[in-house]
């Protein structure tokens, strides 16, 4: 093979695609994560359909479909979970093997290739690669594949594969497949993940294998059915086969030079997540089928559609900087290809459908950082369904929580999950890193305080909200000597610290959350007082004893500062270590979690991601500006931002703090992340839940969002690289357009009922024109 | 198999006898532990030499030949070691394979064993085990083994196996053979340790197999030469064979009702630790060969006389307390079968030759715990071995420290090696649990105090020093906000806290460290002036300007207290734990390691062992007796001793302190770890390393010895519970006796020229008599 062009950027820059130009083999891995496609229910990396002998990482993935691998530590520690839940590689479902006179088409064997090609229509979620190759001299034909994840129809995809015979060709073999056969490249034990159950084929071209996952039992059957034509007119079969965990159809074509051999696979996923075992298999035939029996205009149509009505909400339009328009509708694409919000067992894998890394697909990211993007751009019930995740997995993190030692309902969400149970393990990690519960608390407020949707604080809210505030209750140690409420022995979400005492965030949000949870239950024994008293004795609650348990911590709480200065600390001892800034370290010693042996992140200053000001982005209207301002003086040239979750929220407190330099280059460091894949590592998937920090810094950050007693408000401010940007808002049934240029900012109502916001400190009241 | 007599006691008492009575197969890995052989170049565990087909852990071990494991973490840290050496299963030479009428002599399959006993005869190092058993109805032999590992030849172990014919025997084949097809249990990733070379017999009945290990490339031969007699008359073997990797001799003989068939298998191993390569299958055989012309008398009396010397040194004596004194032989048997100290490449493993678990041979065990044993039970040039032992890794003592970014010479010895490399990894241990510098030093120090060889300064001891000290100087950090010099970031001997700031003994020991090798460093430049200038050349000391450095941190090191008291805080933030003491636990949290999860341990009072009595354990006569009492009194209550290396130090200090009862309650729970099983885990090998404490726990705690000034001082008490104890003391040259009974207390002077000794506060002037 002679790589035609060794393209040594990555990619091309237009404001609704992604681009690839030239063959790269090396770049194969990195192309495979940026091209990935989902529609919220399942999605795969972008895989060759045609066979491919080089170097690739395989990946099809069914949301919600895992497998629960036993944990594997150097040294066992009590607490430990047992196993550590993994995204699962499932079937394969893109193949189509193609032979041209009988020899394999297969990029990493062809004699040359031309023009290769590979373009994400972000607008249309349809990816289409396109080159021309000489699979042996003067034997060259020109492959055209068009694929998509169905939008409209999410347990479908499809794909359209046109081979142009060029020269030469005397016959063309295509066979559409679906293969079981499949494994993780990330496994502990090298176990099998899947049982096979069978394979099935019909006459009418279609084909089916069926799989079921070992332990978990989710059943997976994925179906194809298929049509081939020759410039138009439909060729048949030459019949179906199987092989192993294989199932397909074979065609087998004498087209002449010239003539487009077009091959249909319309694929059915259907999986016992969502319906009964014994029905998943006719399920998936029925779905490809129709497919099928749709074509591929109505069903390209019917997704796009659905596509459209996501941009229509969800777009941000940035003038006068391409690159930033290209990467923010990356993200916003991304987004949405992972969640779509009509499941409660889903949640948003920090790789999405990108890749296999990272076992379990929950952290806090969901709340802390994902939730406020679809909360805006997607009708209330999509974040409400995220809330739903958390409240049907209540009673494993009190579970979580009995495992550590604490009891009488208090509740520990795990640090990483699939099904409710912990799957992280290092200590100070799953053990530590407690403050997770707290965002789970936010979210509750921030879908609230949005949405307006009190009844959520009713049905299920108040519930997650007491046993979260147990526990903090619980944790809070009385220091005898110091006379104070302190919360020893974690670790903040700055993680280059850990098993630290007192860190400011988790005291903060500790307090916070036993108080929002005391305000809850006060507004519900007014409001719902039934309600209120079922739940009290459901839960065992003696409210005004252990309210006034949870005002002692609330009252008495440690909150370490710097004396004589507006300055929270991290942490106890924050002080005693030498005070340096990241501009001091040398590149070379850059990224330091690279660079430094762990200990010596630990004892240095340099900070992750800052938590101190994760607290203040969050909880901004308790304090004031002077000391916002402070604390992001003294924290951020201390922050190395090694964490993907870190610089957006500088980027959003730079805004607010007029410091827009400073936001623009914290902006730069979250909205290109993957598609200029800083730090090598995204032929591994692509960092899907810091995508939203993007969208975060955009309409919160330049765009001053943020919803105050129940009114949206805007402190717009514009970057100077910029001539102009626009978003919307959906709020509370109304859609916001926000446009910020260098003269002026609006704000207009596109539908919905009347409504007052507040743009740069001014009322204005909307109507729809 | 009907087991006869399932005892449910362990094992039986007597002074010099550790003996299992009755057939136990579920005893079977715990007295494979127990009944361990070893000669401190080899050893095994008490495998039976017939087949065994039930459970069983095989294991023989060649001191110093390792396997550097690849390391197994859950999430990779940056500065983990690649490897981690594991202790390696060897050869099997102690396989005698019986067929009795052609049936396999096995008692997982006989029909049933009558009489089995095992028993350890301590003062002779000698195993025997005798059984009756029945192989199948009416066919019944009488079984007697002995078997030891030669410390007069100490690359040669001897086993005299007899079969008495008691009924139906019509033939017996028995077996000799030597069989290098040996896997670890304790393995990362199931690789082959052993590469196989070769497996070779002679005609004169003898055998050998020769292999290598993986990576490390130690060649080991493991050779026998046999020799069996009936009723003492020599029967020839029927020849040699070859199987796979296992070489053996045969005999076949059909004794009479009556006889006695004893087959002499006289072991030779060698490797290439300390010879060449070339050499190792020759001197193998040679030394089999060599034991079978000395013939069994000679060979065991040479070996008894060597133990002679051993325990007439060694032993302790312990009247009115027969379990007392079998335990505390059993752990000075323990530690003499483990090191001999002629060989400065082998160090303490924690399990000697009894088990495989845990990687490495070297722990500071060997430096805070087992020194002061081998220093006053043997010639000096045992210890001695073990300090040339930490020299010779200096080199990697300061790559370990460049690894996680220490320069300038600056050493870190790892927390558990085998060649000088780290191989643990948990970073809270690795990179934290730096203490273990501190008691490379403190061994230089009382290896000089007690044997005045000086001469160790100037050719190792200051080198290691420098690179000691060195590290402390920048592991530092000065605190602008506090005025103080810290060490942050580490774990204590308590490894019940993790990255803790300013833990006393580390801090402590650090700045004795630095003073100590100021000390040195001005004694060389007074008394050996050329040498010192070579070694600031050779390591690029500018003594002044450094020195100076040390002492800032000396004299400005923060060691915290508790405010208005004596007592030294174990570390920052202590006293904002919730106060509790041991005894308010519920026995069934205890220990609290199984039944708590690791993050409550951390920030929980409870201690595994007390690192401020450590402290004061070394550096008492630094401190006032109430400064001593004060902190034994604020621990030792806060203490779970779930360290086995814990009650010693508390034991010694309890009986210093005139706390004679909690004294004796400690030394107790130190004696009999392993013979009563206490933890539950013999059944993996024996806490050698912690055996050392029992030793100080009787010599240091109610000997109360101690050298100041180059004077043996001797301050005693007797347990209530004892009519009397004695142990013996190799001071300089001089074998001191010491009795104490009820009545009085007394120091003999039984070898050596005069010497001054003081004996409860009284000096003595002794003479040999």
């Amino acid at each position: 093979m002679i790589p035609m062009n060794q393209t040594e950027g990555l990619y091309k820059i237009f404001p609704w695609n992604i681009v690839e130009s030239g063959w790269n083999a090396e770049k194969n891995r990195a192309s495979g994560s940026i091209f990935s496609l989902g529609n919220g229910r399942f999605g795969h990396r972008a895989n060759f359909e045609e066979e491919y002998s080089g170097d690739t990482l395989q990946g099809h993935y069914v949301g919600g479909v895992y497998y629960p691998d036993r944990t594997k530590v150097g040294w066992w520690k009590n607490g430990y979970p047992e196993t550590f839940a993994k995204v699962l590689n499932a079937t394969n479902w893109s193949i189509i093997d193609v032979k041209i006179n009988g020899i394999s088409l297969d990029l990493h064997n062809a004699t040359t290739i031309f023009e290769f090609e590979r373009n994400l229509n972000m607008q249309n979620a349809l990816l289409t690669r396109s080159f021309r190759v000489e699979v042996e001299p003067g034997v060259e034909v020109k492959i055209l594949s068009e694929r998509f994840c169905n939008m409209a129809s999410p347990n479908r995809a499809l794909i359209r594969y046109s081979i142009e015979s060029v020269s030469g060709v005397k016959r063309i073999q295509i066979s559409p497949a679906v293969d079981a056969d499949v494994n993780n490249e990330d496994t502990n034990w090298d176990e099998k993940f899947w049982q096979f159950n069978r394979a099935s084929v019909t006459e009418d071209d279609s084909a089916c294998v069926v799989n079921t996952t070992e332990k978990t039992a989710f059943k997976v059957a994925t179906a194809f059915a298929s049509r081939l034509e020759i410039d138009g007119l439909e060729v048949p079969s030459n019949g179906a086969f199987k092989r192993e965990k294989l199932a397909g159809i074979m065609y087998d074509v004498t087209p002449e030079t010239g003539q487009k051999v077009v091959l249909l696979k319309h694929v059915g996923l259907v999986s016992s997540l969502n319906h009964l075992e014994e029905d998943v298999e006719l399920l998936a035939q029925n779905e490809a089928h129709l497919g099928r029996e749709n074509g591929f205009e109505s069903e390209y149509n019917a997704h796009c559609a659905e596509w459209a009505n996501i941009w229509r909400n969800g777009d941000i339009e940035i003038e006068g900087d391409e690159s930033a328009q290209q990467a923010i509708r990356f993200n916003i694409f991304h987004l949405n290809a992972t969640y779509r919000g009509d499941d409660p067992q889903l949640n948003i894998g920090p790789k999405g459908f990108t890749g296999e890394k990272y076992g379990g697909a929950t952290y806090w990211d969901t709340e802390a950082y994902c939730l406020p993007f679809y909360l805006n751009t997607h009708d209330d019930s999509v974040a409400r369904q995220l809330l739903v995740y958390r409240f049907n997995h209540l009673e494993q993190a009190i579970s979580n929580a009995k495992k550590l030692g604490f009891n009488h309902g208090a509740a520990l969400y795990p640090m990483v999950t699939m099904n409710g149970e912990e799957c992280h393990n290092e200590w100070e990690i799953t053990f530590e890193e407690i403050h997770r519960n707290g965002a789970i608390a936010y979210a509750i407020f921030n879908y609230v305080r949005h949405t307006g949707d009190d009844r959520y604080l009713v049905d299920m809210g108040f519930d997650v909200l007491l046993g979260i505030a147990r526990f903090w209750s619980q944790r809070a140690t009385f220091s005898e000597s110091r006379k104070k409420w302190m919360i020893l022995g974690v670790t903040g979400p700055n993680e280059y610290e850990n098993n630290v005492n007192n860190n400011w965030y988790t005291n903060y949000i500790a307090c916070w959350c036993m108080n929002y949870a005391i305000e809850v239950a006060e507004w519900l024994s007014e409001n719902h007082s039934n309600v209120f008293d079922t739940k009290c004795v459901a839960w065992d609650l003696d409210s005004k004893v252990e309210f006034k348990e949870w005002k002692k911590r609330i009252d008495g709480m440690h909150l370490p500062s710097l004396e004589g200065s507006n300055v929270f600390l991290q942490q106890d001892g924050f002080m005693d270590k030498e005070q340096l800034f990241a501009f001091d370290l040398p590149s070379s010693d850059r990224p330091i979690n690279q660079n430094w042996s762990w200990d010596r992140i630990l004892r240095s200053v340099f900070i992750k991601q800052a938590d101190v000001l994760q607290g203040l982005y969050f909880f901004g209207d308790h304090f004031s500006r002077k000391q916002l301002e402070d604390n992001f003086d003294f924290y951020e040239p201390r922050t190395v931002h090694e964490s993907s979750l870190s610089p957006c929220v500088h980027s959003v407190l730079a805004a607010k703090l007029g410091k827009i330099d400073k936001a623009y280059e914290m902006y730069l460091r979250t909205s290109r992340l993957d598609l200029d894949d800083y730090n090598k590592e995204i032929h591994e998937g692509l960092h899907i839940t810091s995508m939203a920090g993007t969208w975060m810094s955009v309409v919160e950050g330049f765009g001053g969002f943020s919803v105050l007693n129940g009114v949206p408000h805007f402190s717009t401010v514009l970057p100077k690289e910029w001539k102009s940007y626009a978003f919307r808002i959906l709020f509370r049934g109304r859609l916001l357009r926000v446009t910020v240029n260098k003269k002026d900012s609006n704000v207009l109502l596109e539908s919905g009922s009347d409504l007052i916001v507040v743009l740069n400190d001014k009322e204005i009241g909307l109507t729809v024109i």
